[in-house]
């Protein structure tokens, strides 16, 4: 059809409910340039304000899913389940938690995408791994997700264009804050991965896009509502995201996470969340019967050593050495410096954002899409949330390269730690007794 | 400053409120280039749903006004006064209402727009009359003025070229109907013309781009708001255009019609709006005392004939020839068409819209912006509110060319018309005993 767009950007404007047809034409015209920039942008800030409903999203995410190539996994036997977290600090559960459930018969088609500003990028931690490659012709995709049960790679120019064109706009027009678009941007992605099911991690907190639980909820039922509708069986967590996750932020050093965290001596929040994300994705797997016994699976898989093994055998897959999973061999910052506490009291809130920007800051993460990032530098957290601290202990450890970056990380770090100073309060590590998992919406 | 657009466009979105120097980096970068247009659509569409406060707006049109040259008529002697019009369907005032102004002692700067659409505009219209010129250099501008009292000329590129360029933004991106936005754009024209007061013509109605009493009401507040602000005299009426105005709606058949305003034969609603407007602008000149005497004063400028002399000098002066006006020699259509009334009754309204877009198929409007258009053709109403109609009663004569437009004209002016089949109903003719005046906001 014939798009009268000035027309369409006024309906959507005025609350009304944009066509079917019109919604296929709009997706179509940002792929084929015929839409400009300018009206794309004036429609997105409508929507913002006027959002989109369940009609209109569910037609809008197909039209980005099916502005590209939408991949068939249905050959490959065994249920496909993915997991996708909307973006947080310090969180490389992924690398833990698609080995692990490969381990438990769960086949893992992950495509993952790069960190922006304050938060990383599962891509970005995958290639701190020597000779890691996310960069996979589809075949191979198909080959190492059928020979190891998991394979994570990146997003190809032919997945959801539609979605690459509207979110480079969000990102310069304010429009990023919106519900549906992020909903729609998710989904459409997800649902071209050629999955049956899927588990969203929506972070919550500081350091997180949604910074309230009614927000993050929202954004859930959105999701949830979306993948349904597409005919995939979906749950979604809402987690913590108030501190970073885990003891560090940086992508060697959460890769190094994440294995320890498979070997049973890492952190017990990445522990916790990734026992959590997994029980999902086996129980939607149809690989145990009840959640009790999905996590006594994924407790003998680490326990067994098989969890760490699939690790190994999915970097070798995809291009590494086994020696990075099962020697920890991966670049290391030459240079050290602490960040030691002005005062004494309880950790009471750990800004992630700052954390995250402080990792940037030492070269971890990138400001603009073409910068180059440092894959042994980052920030390791000693002390986290409920922890007591002396005046003048070392909250932090800066992992740098030749003092770069190292004021402004020191500075950030300094003001990202808030203490009680009446050491009295109870400060709760974590918002419920299952660590950062705040809620579970099957 | 070096100006953070996401960030400005949040804050707008947010509701905030923008600070000058960030108003004017972004209207600079809007002549200048360095803002893109999908984020000032971005910013345009934020400020459409959050409006801008007082002190915004002051900034935001004095920024558009600064962009480009502001002429300085102080050295002129008089006062000087221009009325501006919101836009409506057989709107000629302009014509008649600057030489009678200035039969008064007025001095009568008037820098006029185009048609688009359904509505028409004064440069149009001046164009009807062979030779005249609206493209005056500034010398011959002031001449004009000083020798006639009066020269109505068209915007040049150098006269607030931010408005140039936001208009044609606002126009293709559904961002029109903002009142702060059409606010700033009017009057950071009417303000670069060096003017000392201003009388607003705010319409209302079907015809008018404020269709309610509320929202003209709320735009005539801004734009005083906006002149006082700027240290101007303003005035606002309220006039009705929920009908089209007078008895023509084409550019040389409304020049005929301003020129019988000042012969005193005009339409009854024409003069009644002439004469209020007059009112004001005399007023605001402090060439009379009184409304009452003020009134009488433009009656007499009427009845002797002096305000038909002062438009002829005005012509002549701009290029064309006193004929034009004393001879009514204007161009006229070669064709007639009728358009019969269907039923019987009395009629209750007439969509000035259609009524506007039924002389636009008939060539007389341009639907873009390089269209030619042809000054001869047009419309003339035979019937108005009010008026009883018996079945097959010419409502409307039709002046074409060679049939151009004629089947959608006739059809459109068929569906314009609706009559009151009771007959018995009382339709006033005119909102107030005031004609077309509905109020008055000094």
């Amino acid at each position: 059809m014939t798009l009268a767009l000035p027309e369409l950007i006024r309906k959507k404007r005025d609350g009304g409910a944009l066509g079917g047809d019109e919604i296929d034409a709009f997706i179509a015209g940002c792929v084929d340039g015929s839409v400009p920039d300018y009206q794309a942008a004036a429609l997105l800030m409508a929507v913002y304000f006027r959002g989109l409903d369940d009609e209109e999203l569910s037609r809008w995410t197909q039209a980005m899913l099916h502005s590209g190539d939408v991949l068939d996994l249905s050959d490959l036997p065994g249920v496909k389940v993915d997991k996708h977290s909307t973006g947080g600090v310090g969180d490389m559960v992924s690398l833990a938690l698609a080995p692990l459930c490969a381990a438990c018969g769960v086949v893992v088609p992950m495509i993952s995408g790069r960190g922006l500003g304050h938060t990383g990028g599962t891509l970005d931690k995958l290639e701190a791994i020597p000779g890691f490659r996310t960069d996979l012709p589809e075949a191979r995709f198909r080959a190492v997700l059928g020979e190891v049960g998991a394979c994570l790679i990146g997003q190809s120019d032919r997945l959801a264009p539609a979605d690459r064109r509207l979110y480079a706009l969000r990102d310069v027009t304010g429009t990023v804050e919106s519900i549906p678009l992020i909903a729609s941007s998710i989904m459409s992605k997800k649902l071209a991965e050629g999955i049956d099911a899927l588990v969203l991690d929506v972070k919550v907190g500081s350091g997180a896009f949604m910074k309230t639980v009614e927000r993050a909820r929202a954004l859930a039922g959105t999701l949830c509502a979306i993948g349904r509708g597409a005919g995939k069986r979906v749950t979604a967590l809402l987690t913590d995201m108030d501190q970073p996750l885990g003891r560090f932020v940086g992508n060697a050093l959460e890769v190094r996470e994440a294995i320890r965290t498979l070997r049973g001596t890492g952190a017990p929040d990445v522990r916790a969340l990734t026992l959590a994300l997994g029980v999902e994705m086996v129980m939607l797997a149809g690989r145990a019967d009840s959640p009790a016994a999905a996590r006594a699976a994924l407790e003998r898989a680490i326990a067994s050593g098989a969890a760490l093994d699939r690790l190994a055998q999915l970097v070798v897959a995809q291009g590494g050495a086994a020696s990075a999973v099962l020697e920890e061999a991966l670049p290391e910052a030459p240079g050290r410096a602490e960040v030691k506490s002005a005062g004494a009291g309880t950790v009471a809130a750990i800004d992630a954002e700052a954390i995250g920007l402080a990792a940037l800051s030492l070269g971890a993460g990138r400001v603009r899409k073409e910068d180059a990032i440092d894959p042994a530098v980052g920030v390791e957290l000693l002390c986290k949330r409920g922890d007591a601290v002396a005046a003048g202990q070392v909250l932090a450890l800066l992992h740098h390269r030749d003092g770069r970056g190292l004021p402004d990380a020191v500075r950030r770090i300094g003001a990202a730690y808030r203490l009680d100073a009446q050491g009295s309060a109870v400060v709760p590590r974590w918002p419920t007794a299952d660590g950062p998992v705040i809620e579970v919406l099957r």
